[in-house]
């Protein structure tokens, strides 16, 4: 656990789109970002390739050695195991991989892999929203619902790193099932596919709204954005919408905080950015949802920092071992 | 965290009906162990006069001066700060009694107090079904479900000593209200009060079961011990009234091991002695309902301990401070 101050650590937080890369001081600082595209195969070599490159391009850019780097932090969307193999990652179309194993020959520095979201919620413990907390968590309000859960000023993953699917928290009953083959998923309300799979729902069963010509007349599907966009303009569809994500969402954290009893739940991802729009009304339902009343010292928040909190969060994580 | 062999301590039980005490070696052995009734006043000098005389009356008995004496745990039905303070524990009707402060004036011993499952988990987790695990789950099947949550060896609070309330986790909906106000608590669905309020709702709906006659002809209310026999007599609104409980029992243990992935899950409480007749299914209903399928490491298991769990585990959490 001791930390080279003067030591240096690479982040890199993989994507289904794409990859992002930090070069990270131990303060925090990132000396220098980049990033590439993930290779459309998704093909586990290729994207070696990719990463291979980009950590040799920013070492030799920055005039450094690969013994000046402390080691290489990734968060990857998807199950990772103790040894750093990757699981499963649905996004990448990966299974049983061994991510860490097969870097740290190519590249002979030390490798370590987590989960993306965890790693993220790592980066706003040690300089976003979660700062000087002991138990907190963040959780990533994207396609998907993820989560990041420090336990004692660690990343927790559970036994066997199988932990923290709390998107999975079956929390009720829902029309459609979950991609992992349940139903009532905690992200199957409070996501972005969740918010636009309810919105077409109600345009299908002929509700008025703004929305229905905008989805007839664009080639592609409602975004969460024009659904948010149209709940602002007090659009009855739109502001459905934003009522059952808030009521769900506050649902599900108010199970957290029975469960944790956290300092702080943040709140990332693409739909946190919307966060003024229901911030105060999912503080007062998970208020009145949460076990123990009067007293609810859990602080809600929206996360700090944006696109940055994986990369700093995977070299914090490496750096911390 | 040092542990002296040679000393003992003292593990209470507080429940509403009576008062558990417990004599412990610090290999796990109970050297003397006794019962009071709590008094029906609930009132809490007078409960504090049966615990200080008992005490007093175990310590002459064996002929152990108070010095000899490392500490008194307890266990209450409720929720306990980190000052020993008991915020609330409805059972007892108190609220905000400093228990560890109180009992401390009185007997000049050291004392620590925790929630009742969290006491009898830590008992799990170092003589019982939770032996030799990281992280590790008890949920106690009773009136209610209690949870006591060992994370890294130690006994998991939240940050405020208000985590860990799982019963009160809402997974569904439920056609009556929890306590606490919500709908859709876990202990709505399994726990001994929700089995027999289920099955009056079958039985009021005028469905056909030999727990009809039963409800007429005896005076007091249906006992879940009698649900569960007409269950294994193939009593239809029996066997409905195990299979519910069952299914909601494992959604909520596939939640717990999405969330924590521990190593294992043991249930106790009065419901957890008939687990030869639900055990299996809830084994394989847990199973399909786990995220990460094909590996499911978390073993579920029938808790060791019993009564002497409480004991044992307040013993161990004094003991450890």
């Amino acid at each position: 656990m001791k930390i080279h101050e003067q030591r240096k650590c690479m982040g890199i937080d993989l994507g289904g789109t794409s990859i992002k890369f930090g070069l990270v001081s131990m303060g925090g600082e990132i000396l220098k970002k980049t990033k590439r595209k993930t290779p459309a195969s998704k093909n586990f070599e290729e994207v070696l390739d990719v990463i291979q490159e980009e950590v040799e391009g920013i070492l030799r850019f920055q005039g450094l050695g690969k013994n000046e780097l402390q080691g290489i932090g990734i968060g990857i969307p998807g199950v990772v195991n103790a040894k750093g193999e990757v699981v499963f990652a649905n996004n990448l179309f990966w299974k049983t991989k061994p991510l860490k194993k097969a870097l740290e020959k190519r590249l002979g520095i030390p490798v370590k892999v987590g989960n993306d979201a965890s790693m993220a919620g790592f980066g706003e413990y040690h300089f976003g929203s979660m700062k000087n907390t002991k138990n907190s968590l963040l959780l990533t309000l994207g396609t998907g619902l993820g989560a990041g859960v420090i336990i004692n000023g660690e990343v927790f993953h559970g036994s066997h790193y199988l932990g923290t699917e709390i998107g999975h928290m079956i929390i009720g009953d829902n029309f459609y099932n979950c991609n992992c083959g349940n139903n009532g998923c905690l992200e199957t309300f409070a996501s972005a596919t969740a918010m636009v799979k309810f919105t077409n729902r109600l345009l299908d069963a002929g509700e008025t709204s703004s929305l229905k010509a905008l989805r007839l007349t664009q080639e592609k599907p409602l975004t969460p954005q024009q659904i948010l966009t149209a709940a602002k303009k007090k659009d009855p569809v739109g502001l459905q919408a934003l009522e059952r994500f808030t009521y769900f969402l506050g649902v599900g954290l108010a199970n957290l905080i029975n469960i944790f009893d956290p300092e702080v739940i943040a709140l990332g991802g693409g739909l946190s950015e919307s966060g003024d729009l229901f911030l105060q009304e999912l503080r007062s339902i998970t208020k009145t949802m949460t076990y123990v009343k009067g007293d609810n010292p859990t602080k809600i928040e929206i996360a700090d920092l944006k696109n940055d909190a994986g990369i700093l969060g995977s070299a914090m994580f490496v750096a911390k071992d």
